[in-house]
């Protein structure tokens, strides 16, 4: 970290265009993230979606989680970024393995994503500045909600466009990495069992836990364009049952809870100039976003 | 207020379209908010601005605040809203007025306009369900910031497109009905001295106010068009020398404070699904934001 990459936090450029984009900025000093990446055995997703990571601003490093008890192949390309690249070979497939606090994980903010996520630099940038103003939160892309069934007197998991959100999937989010540790050490260990046993909801799990400790929502941030996995040939979120399964996870982590933690909010972070028309010689905060 | 008008919390509707625009929802009970406007002697202005708020949602009164010694003439045509206005006459024109806690003002959430401004009730009801999240901070729609002069090594305003700011006016914003209260009675006299003395910086007073004791910085909400008044004949923000007016106060009120309690943001809120590319069938949260 260059004494250069300070900057005073009064300061006194920054209001749009390249000196924004030049420099982070905002009421906290400098700082980097960590991406952190869980994978299968999906090589050719991988190793494209890690060469999209080339020269991406305040990356510190990236974290891939092997979660697959058979050692990745020596075949793998892996991309030569501007930051190391640490593998972590996990001893069973789970997906609390996503959450471990390791060592190797030196920042406070870490980037959690799917191995099947593309997201475009500006759009990561702008999630790190919002998440700076979050720290506590779940600050990421795709939304989802939890919503009461009158039939079934119990609630069920939503993925649909909706105008309130509960949740942000922790395959593209923003989280600090004090909520590795809560939920590794401190969470109902029976929460990483159910996690375990059905292979899935260890994202709604991470959004209980921090709507529990904070009282407050997560945060949904911009991103260009719909956020599909056109590349994607098998993905844990096309099986069947996986909403049904999803909904019982919900149920279950309440009554382990004895109440629903989880907290509506009914906006989402946008960078200022978003969609806002400039006059000429102007320019926006981000490219797209 | 109609029992019909609560609603559960934990509530099994609401996701898009229609049924959010039906129900406030959210994590709070069903409220209400004042609308208090400023005005001086501009009553065609004032009553076409008045006349907008018809069948505005959630609005439980509007308070004209009449800041000119002469009384308003018997020849303006009060518009016939739903919910009364009652017009409230001040001994001299001060800008503090603005601000003190009349006991008229039932509600906590506080909707402040000045009489030229106009805003879509879409735009309005969006800025209610932040601030409704937000109860604390001041949430309104047009962002000023404070930076800092090298050369004069003294901060100035600015109004321009920024990518930061740390100001909403509170020509059109929400605010609790708290600060009120602290703006007249806690805060330090020689700040509304100043206000008064030069017939500005009311709404620097008040970011100040807020984000010293919050030490959260104000929140910007989207406007569908650019904030412009295309009737207002005259104005006070268009008097020479309101800009160099305005950086000396912030010089003078951090002066005052011993610091500068002004907090930055690089986000705004928007709905969640504005710009948002929807499947066939399914609605926006609101019409244009």
């Amino acid at each position: 970290m260059k004494s250069s990459n300070y900057r005073p936090i009064n300061h006194s450029v920054g209001t749009a265009g390249k000196e924004f984009a030049a420099d982070i900025g905002g009421m906290y000093p400098y700082e980097q993230f960590t991406i952190v990446v869980l994978t299968y055995d999906r090589d050719n997703i991988l190793t494209l979606m890690l060469e999209g990571l080339l020269n991406l601003a305040y990356l510190h490093s990236v974290v891939v989680i092997w979660n697959n008890p058979k050692p990745p192949s020596d075949n793998i390309l892996w991309p030569r970024l501007h930051v190391p690249i640490h593998v972590v070979k996990s001893e069973k497939n789970s997906l609390n393995n996503r959450f471990l606090p390791y060592d190797i994980i030196k920042t406070e903010a870490i980037l959690m994503l799917d191995d099947d996520v593309t997201l475009r630099h500006d759009e990561i940038i702008l999630g790190f500045r919002v998440w700076r103003e979050n720290r506590d939160r779940i600050v990421g892309f795709p939304a989802r909600g939890h919503f009461w069934s009158e039939a079934n007197q119990s609630w069920y998991y939503n993925s649909a466009h909706s105008c309130e959100y509960s949740m942000i999937l922790t395959g593209a989010s923003f989280i600090h990495r004090y909520y590795l540790h809560a939920y590794t050490n401190e969470m109902s260990a029976q929460i990483r069992e159910i996690v375990e046993q059905k292979l899935n909801c260890e994202d709604i799990a991470m959004n209980f836990l921090v709507s529990h400790i904070t009282r407050k929502s997560p945060l949904k941030v911009t991103t260009h364009w719909s956020f599909i996995c056109t590349n994607c040939t098998s993905s844990l979120y096309n099986g069947g049952g996986h909403m049904p399964i999803r909904s019982e996870c919900i149920n279950q982590f309440e009554r382990i809870y004895g109440y629903n933690p989880l907290i509506y909010t009914q906006y989402r972070a946008d960078s200022v100039l978003f969609k806002t028309r400039l006059p000429l010689g102007m320019e926006k905060c981000f490219r797209y976003v």
